[in-house]
């Protein structure tokens, strides 16, 4: 049973920083994004995601069609959009993303066949090919993402046409790997924890059972995708059936010690199991969970909540192989690392979960997103210089300014959903208790009536205001990174001490809980066993990672060194800045250059400032060198 | 015309550190290589090298035969093998030896077609399929390394056989591709550098014609090999014809700016550019070459005279690309440097040229071998953590150990041919001067009558005596990295300045000239430029790069600081350690370990002794850390 509920959509409303960037999703990239889908924005490579519904509809009808097109998962950057617009729907009332919306549902109900079957490559065209391809064909994906949506657009609209479609679909799914007893799991995990979410609104226990199948037969036959492989004379990429870590299928899940193979994959597994896990009281898969992210989070995560730190394959490497040029950290790797978090928390409340699930969306997470929305990272790196990333074999896919939207767009739709579901991230309840894992500013309420209004300037400031109405507890995490903190109520001072990051303040109508952490800037340091950051130190200041960049720093961030013995400092909030920001100054030194490659002259060093922003904003004033971890001299 | 002629592979005997490296080619590296050859090593790889020669002879008798197998430069194996083994017979006359030698030439002479031809690849069968594959096939490669073993043996023993063979073969390869005026460029240059050593034994008018000709036709049709690969229906690897940097045809040649590429081709076709330019004193040619150098130089070369830093095609990367880690530095690379580094100091006495000759040697080039001769590695990385190296996808192929013989051979014949003929790039001479570049101990002797004795442990001391008999004018180089230097002639100390990096010393019978060098040990600084490299150090003694080994410093090396205001100091020569060598002590801090994978709290320092070792002698003593660029503490 999960010790933590999570909030309705609709029962959070943002202010402050949240409210900012879920108008950027509700306002630029939800429009766009249904614009790309609908292949009306010019300059953009064809998306036709929108029209393959429309063909397999047609097909389905036996009328004149057009054949698919597009990534074999092409169906699902559509899912994402209709759950980031249903999200945003249900904090911005807009009555166009209504109908818009409602369309687009209803262009993908019609593309369902009569047995319940939904994914619109197989639909269109070569029926007779359906889950044959595992590994490849991404039809359990597409799947779980379009549960996904269901889900969401009914708890935003209470509309349960996609739901009913979703279950019917779900109910597909089990009649073929349950009572049919076919073979094989899913190439891309995501269905586990999509289905999860369809049993917590639906309550149909296949969808549980369906969920907890795939969860308990991965990795007992490793061999699988091999055997798939030989029954079929078709391929979408040709992937090597025989990378068993890479799929995550080289052990059965409740033996798992590390984190492994495609992050994004990675994460969203252990999401789904943890699903299973706790609403199952499955112990032993708990602890795997368990020790997947204490394998991620102790040996193979960035500062920056990035994980998957190699481009082959988008996966995790090796513990401590943490590069900060040759990096991969998708954007959805992290997304997918909040995801797991947030799960992980509901069954077990420590705030090293929500320190995590904050550390990866206030950097890596919103690091994707240029901060007019249009344009998106899918790869954040560490450092970045011009002339060797993009160029180098090894950082060819590293870029110094974000893409715009690719042919395989997982990345911005994913953010999208993301943000404008971050109050299900930032509160949660559990009887007459309520949870703020993420000091998200805006009114929230709660199933128990309890009311919260949340006043803040957070993540630019620790002040956090909490204004109550109704009774019950307030449960308030104490980050690991605030070295000291203030919690007063109704202005008195309450002495508490966190267990495990969290403290808990009864209240009634009309408490002001205000709590003060702090956000000084401080260096942190890299395990000795991360060879990559010997020497180096980078700077935080509350959840934020700082970084370095040309722009304001002299067009050369490589010549500087920190001084780790002179604190820091946060500069006043700039509105005008990239956004609004807070720059911060640190002192150290900058070398003086030399002309040759190798030299016997220690290089002189001059007392320079070093002028950080938050990492989340680099790469919004053009190419320029970039560094998280600088070297320090003590 | 060149300033600098190579002495005679007859006329160096070396002995102390070169003596012991060049015994080490002969008593364990030829004979080993000699029976892989012939596969009579259990447990290494088939070569069936010798065996294509035999089959090929019976192919063109018209005798039954067995089929080529291995790479289709198996022959360069044998090649290179030829030539390490006739330089080294010159040196240890050696009956055995020089029967072998005598057999396997004769097997190769066996192997020409009437016309010409030989390779055994396309003799054995396919002869249709000749220069059909300039792109893969490496025919040029082999002839030219064919070629090259023939000048080795006629030089060191007198015989022309092999010689006239290969003269034969060059006038076919002139018939096809002049005469005939067949269109296309070696995939794997090496031909153009032995095509000029055929003609500076023999005069061959078209030897030189031929060279030249590859080199004025490289690049002036990048798309050469993609009209080749339209004229076929096979393939080697199905390498991509598009990929002009690679295959150094993106632009000709006379307008070069960077080395790009495969280093090894690169670095094998700039020496056979530098030839021709030298001998047709071809200004532009030259001043390409001059620029190429200072591509590697400035730009592109590790410290340890690497060149070639990423694995992906085994090339040049961009400008500073310059990691540790994830790097490539073939063996081969750095041998391929010193041949053109030799070439611009022949036809431009300056230093420079020796230096990095000198550093390639010693580090790389030597870091190649292990102690007892019996493995090799063909990747240096300037750092290796087990663990990291070897398992992250990013350093798959860099080795905590040198693995045996491999399939792709083509390192270890060719650090034995380097070895064995060291005496060429060591003293060189011009009329009646004579040019002492590399301090190898042993008795030199000139075609122009001067004998020199030089007697000295070098690298291992600074202190390096020559005794003269003859007379004439002695030049020394002072190398760059000695901040000071003193000349005694007969116990009178000269005050001579050095002139690009050498002095000029006139001698007569029996005098005494003793150089001083400055080998203690420096820090040494990269540019800013280089990312990998910010706030590290490492440290040279003369011309040797330290690197540090957990063995030496409680396996843990990535924990180690260096103090760069303390100066490191060399230990005594140690005969019994690592085959001879002197361990180096530096001073600095062990930082604390910290548990958690960051932390705010600055790692607490004890100061330590950081013991190093020359970096060529690493991996000898099982898997373990290493590092040549540490963090500094100022």
């Amino acid at each position: 049973m999960r010790k933590i509920n999570n909030i309705s959509i609709r029962n959070y409303k943002p202010s402050g920083f949240m409210k900012r960037y879920q108008e950027l999703v509700h306002n630029e990239m939800i429009p766009y994004q249904y614009h790309v889908l609908k292949d009306e924005v010019e300059g953009v490579e064809k998306s036709a995601a929108i029209e393959n519904f429309i063909n397999a509809g047609k097909a389905l009808r036996g009328e004149e069609h057009g054949d698919f097109y597009g990534m074999v998962f092409q169906d699902s950057d559509v899912a994402k959009w209709i759950e980031a617009a249903s999200y945003s729907l249900a904090v911005f009332p807009d009555k166009m993303l209504e109908k818009e919306l409602d369309d687009v549902v209803e262009t993908v109900c019609q593309a369902q066949d009569e047995d319940g079957y939904l994914d619109t490559r197989f639909t269109i065209s070569q029926k007779e090919r359906r889950w044959q391809n595992l590994l490849e064909a991404h039809e359990l994906y597409c799947a779980g993402h379009m549960m996904e949506a269901a889900c969401a657009y009914y708890e935003a609209t209470g509309k349960r046409k996609l739901l009913d479609v979703m279950v019917k679909n779900a109910e597909h799914i089990y009649e073929h790997f349950i009572t049919q007893n076919a073979e094989g799991y899913p190439g891309h995990p995501e269905v586990e924890l999509a289905l999860m979410k369809v049993y917590s609104i639906t309550g149909n226990r296949h969808a549980l059972e369906l969920a907890k199948h795939f969860i308990d037969c991965r990795g007992v036959d490793p061999h699988y995708y091999e055997k798939e492989i030989k029954r079929r004379n078709w391929y979408v990429w040709g992937n090597n059936p025989s990378d068993f870590a890479y799929q995550q299928s080289d052990m059965p899940l409740r033996e798992a010690k590390d984190a492994k193979g495609h992050s994004v994959r990675a994460a969203y597994l252990y999401s789904g199991m943890k699903d299973v896990a706790t609403e199952t009281e499955d112990k032993v898969l708990s602890d795997a969970c368990r020790r997947l992210w204490r394998s991620i989070v102790d040996r193979r995560m960035y500062i920056t909540g990035g994980i998957g730190s190699t481009c082959h394959g988008e996966a995790f490497s090796t513990d401590y192989d943490l590069p900060s040029d040759t990096v991969y950290a998708e954007t959805c790797a992290s997304i997918a690392l909040m995801m797991f978090a947030s799960r992980m928390l509901a069954d077990e409340i420590n705030g090293e979960y929500a320190d995590v699930m904050e550390k990866a969306f206030y950097n890596t997470v919103l690091a994707g997103i240029q901060i007019d929305g249009k344009r998106f990272f899918y790869v954040n790196p560490l450092e970045a210089v011009p002339g060797i990333s993009e160029v180098a074999q090894t950082q060819r896919h590293v870029r110094l300014t974000r893409p715009g939207w690719y042919g395989c767009a997982c990345c911005p739709p994913n953010a999208a959903r993301l943000i404008s579901s971050i109050g299900k991230y930032a509160y949660g309840e559990h009887e007459d208790t309520v949870y703020c894992n993420m000091y998200a500013a805006g009114q929230v309420e709660f199933e128990n009536g309890l009311k919260l209004n949340c006043e803040t300037e957070y993540p630019y400031s620790g002040e956090v205001l909490y204004k109550t109405e109704g009774c019950g507890n307030v449960v308030l995490r104490i980050p690991a990174w605030s070295k000291e903190y203030e919690v007063k109520k109704n202005g008195e001072k309450l002495s508490l001490r966190p267990e495990k990051g969290y403290i808990t303040v009864p209240v009634c109508d009309r408490d002001e809980i205000c709590l003060s952490l702090d956000i000084s800037p401080r260096y942190v340091f890299a395990s000795q066993n991360v060879p990559a950051l010997s020497g180096k130190a980078a700077i935080c200041a509350g959840p934020l990672v700082y970084c370095f960049e040309g722009a304001d720093n002299k067009d050369d961030v490589l010549s500087l060194f920190a001084d780790i013995e002179k604190k820091p400092v946060l500069e006043e909030y700039d509105g005008s800045l990239l956004g609004g920001t807070r720059m911060l100054k640190a002192f150290g030194y900058r070398r003086e250059p030399q002309d040759s490659l190798y030299c016997d002259t220690a290089p002189g060093m001059n007392r320079a400032e070093l002028i950080g922003i938050p990492y989340s904003l680099w790469a919004n004033r053009g190419r320029n060198q970039m560094r998280v971890w600088i070297p320090y001299i003590k």
